[in-house]
């Protein structure tokens, strides 16, 4: 969340007096929207319980949030925690930690709020959704693929985004649905798959 | 749905008279419910709307039917159509095969319904789902991949269950939250890639 929100006031001083928007007051609306998006769904989310739970004013809450799917789609995000991703010049290694970071940030909680949007007809919602929760991830591992083609690393012969959605697509069945989450030797495994492999042990020194 | 409710009354006759089960009342109930879970979401149904809706009395729904949970899953589960599946010798080709039925079998509608299922508290209604709506369909394409392994035909070494688990969550992603189905030929991309080449060209006859 810290990503998202703060950015804004990194350069202000701290301001000792008068009235500044505060952190705090966001993180106590986001923690209230997340309760009672998961007690009510969406469909159930009124703002007035939103000012109830937090403690924020309304007034607090719309300056801030022009809008309920504005709202919900900031609360899932901070949910999910930071997926900010620094790639470096090695596309193997960088796809191992973008797949680790995807399947860390989607959490049973998280999901179960994730799924109810995708129920709604609202096209605001949905919009804002996919842009801000869905695409960034899915546009980065794409790139990671892409990358460690370009380099000759990759040995799947499938779509990069095909591959992506089926890595993705895994990830959330995995979660949402049988309610056992993919662990880090699968996650190996399915890179090994698709990635070309090293030298065959034999070529390397001192190993069989 | 024929398979799963008309099984016990293949071997009876036409009944003239009397008042025998009427499939077409199974029919109006099923899409009743299925109209409803669509309009209202599992926690809004209630049986006194099935029954206004369907034109069926409440007690011709609870001989059916003994519990809200039961109702759910044979409409989900019909709203799925067909999933039966005849294996041949050839687990590539019952391989193919396996995974355009699912693709098929999962559609918009359905899956929001689904979707819902999976957010719900409800312990009766999670363990039908998943024995009825979940299991099968998997434990056939993990099967299928067990024949296709043993027929030395699987070049995949990731784990058969971990395969079918990417194969199914890829697409009830790429249905339910990306809105693009997989079509054809990626389905025929991908079990090209887990499943043993066939002869190089260069070695069967008259094709270069």
């Amino acid at each position: 969340m810290s990503s998202a929100t703060g950015a804004k006031r990194e350069a202000e001083p701290p301001m000792p007096t008068g009235r500044p928007r505060d952190p705090e007051v966001e993180k106590r609306v986001l923690n209230a929207v997340f309760a009672l998006l998961t007690e009510k769904g969406y469909s159930g989310l009124r703002i007035d319980d939103v000012a109830r739970v937090s403690g924020a004013a309304k007034t607090t809450i719309y300056r801030r949030w022009s809008s309920l799917p504005h709202l919900v789609v900031d609360t899932i995000a901070a949910s999910m925690g930071n997926r900010d991703f620094a790639a470096t010049d090695d596309p193997v290694a960088d796809l191992r930690r973008v797949c680790v970071m995807l399947v860390e940030s989607i959490n049973a909680d998280s999901l179960a709020a994730a799924l109810d949007v995708h129920r709604q007809p609202e096209e605001e919602l949905r919009t804002r959704y996919r842009q801000r929760i869905i695409e960034p991830p899915r546009k980065l591992l794409v790139d990671t693929l892409l990358r460690a083609k370009d380099a000759g690393l990759l040995r799947s012969r499938v779509a990069p985004t095909d591959l992506a959605d089926l890595l993705i697509g895994g990830a959330i069945y995995r979660l949402a649905i049988l309610h056992t989450p993919v662990d880090a030797a699968q996650i190996d495994a399915v890179i090994d798959e698709i990635v070309v492999a090293g030298p065959p042990a034999a070529t390397v020194d001192g190993v069989q």
